[in-house]
């Protein structure tokens, strides 16, 4: 066996306790999050047939694939690289017997075969919210809330993270008002998307290749950059990039359902956000740290064509995906998770320890084992040792509420209970020992 | 886009939610039974370099793998079809930094390119749990307490699985009384492992072939089959196949501290559990529904030569894993999952309805949202009517524990609060009405 098969394959992860109590702490947001705003969670295969991905992104995402065929086999199979066609194929293949809306969420790992960096794996976990069935704002709101509580859960705020949001209605009718012929659109779109990554003369030069005047190019490359929070008036924003307040309409029902939903604090209108796949055809919009220094944290929006385009009816539908990489990242940075992330593993409830002696060694398994079936998390040492004060840091460290010592009281049928948190002890009734250890952790959680 | 491409590939599953309740019930039993019994979540790549497989199995097991190469890359890789190989990777990584025991379990998903059938798929999840550095008979009942706590929390009793368990050691000494070679033991423990997989001439031709006499074959014959409670004297059971008790005695220690852990009457000696694999070391067992049925539904035992195996120190090992499909199937047999999985769903506390007016509808909004930002589940229709009976028909359909109507009271900053269990109804502020509903779902709970 060569040396490298003893590493996790490059852009991939060994998650160790405390590193998995970080991932959990994330997924359990993400998905308390989702149960409270009447999600249902989802899942599907980890591979699927090919297909699935080249029908709807065309052969140019097969480079981006860990694809495969069975030796001997007649069919070729990818990681799945992102979940929304997986959701489209389960709503498409029920169409007619799921309520409507279909709110589904899922918590899928994920496989791109890219070149890892930062913010970006070659095995990453993304959160996925969708709502298929209704159409309009407020299912879009209904959707963005849902990222947003989950980031609330995670202790971010509005000075952190920042939805930035657009409507493709909006920007079409912008880039007509601008003096965009029709049938470049889509072009004029793909450079709105690109605008972080291209120089500014490439820019200009590809802005001037869609037929705008100069003056048109000056008023595209401002609206590129165009930003304004979503509780500004709209004519503001269009009068900055020289438009007509009617062009960016679509935008201010998403304002009213956003604010009437509480979160129009979060968020922003960013005329350059229009999202790289063509298939979104109204609301979209990318979470962003707020300084821009990271990659997107989500992004998402309403992409109305997909459910058909997977064999299904026509049918509305909008949502996101968040990863977990870019997340943490951020999390970190605000000093929003512990430096050490044992500090999120469950406690014990009680760490058990013999004073030595037959009775207490007969009792330590019989208790342990008790203590479990009863629901509480029960630890003790595999040390030797029957110091009781060397047990009791052991029992400090692993981070116990509580320590059971059996020592002498055990010939009349007690426990000494040492409270680890307030450093008081008492002496307690072998008999409903546990009762009292659950009404004890229970106050204190 | 074929049509095969619409469906999930073949030995895949996909989750509906009620399919995914059932799921996420079962991996709540693994996990809180791993917790409660001290052991540390992991997670590694769901897939890893082909060699990490290949060394310990041998180039056989490539068959039976799922195994890719990316264009123009360098390295074979394989989707994870076993946790252990991960697992001892990443115990040996960090042999010298971890606290001994290792205590860890995991909840991947694992990838067998068998031809699905009957309690095997392609995609399954499989529930790991293993200790690393403590050797005896104590820590593999420590594993097995800790399956077996799982089981009860998921409603199944002795009467329903059993523990099937054996001593490798104790085997070993068998065979030798028996008059099996020392040289053909390995041999002869495979013969054990096949013992329901052969026609019994061919079992007896190829016992024959180990070098016993005609009663050595009759004997060997008896023991594959021999069984016995765990709590029964190995007396009977060795006077059953005709050696002496000494041969079996390492079996003692394992019913001692059983019957100290009070799992005694989960257990059977059963002489024809080893376990194909070769890397087992001690103490071997199999879960298995009890009347044989069924494919197991967990399997394990002692490896004390693993961890060094991929590159780490010597160091002692136990561990099971248990998978999901089998483990369902019993459990649906014996009714103990809903017919509806969706009854496993939560169930949301509040179910906001607006019985029509301006203000109840520019309420309803704004109030599902601060509710969910309480933390409670909350939800509301999709549908125009305004009726309130129908409405509390969804909110019935839904299993919601309240139902909020914003009606006339909301005039007095009130609204009806409906327990839909009880049937009862009261008007309730507005404000703290959050509190209100946290309470009483708190208490229903």
């Amino acid at each position: 066996m060569s040396t490298h098969s003893f590493q996790a394959p490059k852009g991939t992860r060994d998650f160790f306790p405390a590193d998995l109590a970080v991932r959990r702490h994330i997924e359990a947001a993400w998905r308390s999050a989702s149960v409270d705003c009447g999600f249902d969670e989802v899942e599907g295969p980890t591979f699927e047939h090919l297909e699935l991905y080249t029908a709807k992104s065309g052969e140019g995402i097969v480079n981006e694939l860990f694809s495969f065929r069975r030796a001997g086999g007649e069919n070729d199979y990818a990681l799945r690289p992102e979940f929304t066609p997986t959701l489209a194929r389960m709503v498409a293949a029920r169409a007619g017997s799921l309520p409507v809306p279909v709110k589904w969420f899922a918590i899928p790992n994920m496989f791109r075969a890219e070149r890892p960096q930062r913010g970006r794996l070659r095995e990453f976990v993304q959160w996925n919210v969708d709502v298929c069935g209704t159409e309009g704002a407020a299912t879009d709101v209904d959707v963005i809330a849902c990222a947003i509580l989950a980031l609330e859960r995670l202790g971010l705020t509005p000075k952190d993270v920042q939805v930035r949001l657009s409507h493709r209605v909006a920007i079409a009718r912008m880039l007509g008002a601008l003096g965009v012929p029709e049938e470049k659109t889509g072009e004029a779109m793909t450079l709105l998307d690109r605008r972080d990554k291209l120089k500014p003369e490439e820019f200009a030069a590809r802005a001037n290749a869609l037929g705008l005047s100069a003056d048109g190019v000056a008023r595209f490359d401002l609206a590129a950059r165009a930003t304004a929070p979503l509780s500004a008036p709209l004519a503001e924003l269009a009068g900055r990039i020289g438009i007509a307040e009617s062009e960016l309409h679509t935008l201010d029902e998403v304002r009213a359902c956003a604010a009437r939903a509480g979160i129009l604090d979060w968020c922003a209108v960013d005329v350059g956000i229009v999202r790289g796949l063509a298939y979104y055809t109204g609301t979209v919009f990318e979470v962003h740290e707020i300084s821009g220094a990271e990659r997107a944290v989500a992004g998402g929006g309403r992409y109305d064509g997909l459910v058909e385009l997977f064999g299904g009816p026509k049918m509305p539908a909008c949502g996101f995906g968040m990863g977990d990489v870019v997340l943490a990242n951020i999390l970190r940075d605000r000093k929003l998770l512990p430096e050490d992330g044992s500090a999120l593993l469950p406690r014990p409830d009680a760490f058990v320890i013999s004073a030595g002696g037959e009775q207490a060694e007969a009792e330590l398994p019989r208790l342990l084992m008790a203590l479990r079936r009863e629901g509480l998390h029960a630890r003790t040492t595999s040390k030797a040792t029957r110091n009781v004060g060397k047990l009791l840091g052991e029992a400090g460290k692993a981070r116990a509420r509580f320590a059971v010592i059996l020592g002498a009281e055990l010939a009349e049928g007690a426990v000494a209970l040492k409270n680890l948190d307030a450093g008081t002890q008492e002496t307690v009734p072998l008999a409903g020992l546990a009762l009292r250890l659950r009404e004890r952790s229970d106050s204190a959680r």
